[in-house]
């Protein structure tokens, strides 16, 4: 049993099975992995424990997270309120920014401006989330720390839904001016960073946050009125 | 099968399993749930793969963590480097002191003074390391936010050991000099917070990672002689 957990662990971490996909049928299971009906079974209900599988009624079983660090991670984020996850996200982001001024490589430099300008040019919002995201991942990534890495992933993950619906939207939706306010943000974090300016880089990060609450506080006052 | 896991889970959230115990053999497990041994059995299994139990060849099962998401941190940094965690931890550090300078009631700065205390007349390694973790636990707390404390819990149970092997002890043991250092540090950490200034709470933190960082070196180069 352990052997065929293991594998179908292998077919999600490596991508194979992305999350989002339904995996085959059990007789399928069987046929792929060579083993009996009630092994595979158990294996799927293994993992369906650690979270990473997640069985529908009547339609099939689902991946919901690549690795079990993530599928804890999206529970326990569920349980909080998302002011709480935004508030360790943007403390994880402040230490990477730090970070990435001191340790940037060439390859990290030229991954940011990429994403700077794919942000600068996005003309919706669609496009522009994916840049923003892309930027922001990137000065994680600068940071060269694993483990920082994979939590503000995993916080990325369970919070992209809001974000998309509500920070960014408003953020494009409201055109020109907080727009201009935005870009004008990361265009400061960037180069903090890349001329290795550590607590520029933490106040440019602030900013960014400060920005982000008021355009999500002005979004909730729109909502209720 | 699913009900036996939830009842074996709540043992362990609600403490009646600490962390370490070894839980009841089979049998006893039949007779306490009152369902089959396979059920039991494949319940065991479950929590198993969750990496909240652990089962020693020969010994027996034993309660290895608390939680889902404490299991899977856990695992994330045994894999990781101690420089890794401990990074990370700091960067939560730094965000609960300014969180805590703006948000600590009443409660929360007596508990800190408390600690704070414990750790001053602290006459040992021991008790000196026990009062520093609760002084910095109270810290976190303060800073009312669940998922920071929560990922902060479990990073220190991560390292808990390595801290009471290494950065603490030689604290410690160097004596009056790096000892008075940290005591300054803590004075500092709490003055800042408790008068309300983030910023000040900030540098503290920041400071007081130094001095730890500084005493892990020596220690290393100490090792390496």
């Amino acid at each position: 049993m352990e052997q065929v957990v293991a594998q179908i662990y292998s077919l999600i971490q490596s991508g194979d099975w992305p999350v989002g996909t339904r995996i085959p049928p059990e007789p399928e299971l069987v046929n792929q992995l060579g083993v009996s009906r009630n092994t595979v079974r158990e294996a799927v209900r293994a993992l369906v424990h650690t979270g990473m599988l997640e069985t529908r009624q009547g339609d099939g079983t689902y991946v919901c997270s690549s690795s079990e660090l993530g599928a804890a991670l999206q529970r326990r984020f569920q349980r909080s309120a998302l002011t709480e996850t935004l508030e360790v996200r943007s403390a994880l982001e402040q230490d990477a920014a730090r970070l990435a001024a001191l340790r940037r490589t060439p390859e990290d430099v030229e991954a940011m401006k990429t994403w700077l300008t794919a942000s600068e040019v996005a003309d919706n919002a669609q496009t522009y989330i994916e840049a923003d995201v892309q930027l922001h991942m990137s000065i994680v990534k600068a940071a060269h720390n694993s483990i920082l890495l994979e939590l503000y992933e995993h916080m990325t993950e369970s919070i992209q839904q809001s974000i998309g619906e509500t920070v960014d939207k408003v953020v494009f939706s409201a055109a020109s001016k907080r727009l201009a306010l935005h870009k004008k943000i990361h265009r400061e974090l960037i180069d903090a960073i890349v001329a290795g300016r550590p607590e520029e880089a933490i106040l440019a990060v602030r900013a960014h946050i400060e920005a982000a609450q008021q355009a999500f506080e002005d979004q909730e006052r729109g909502d209720a009125k």
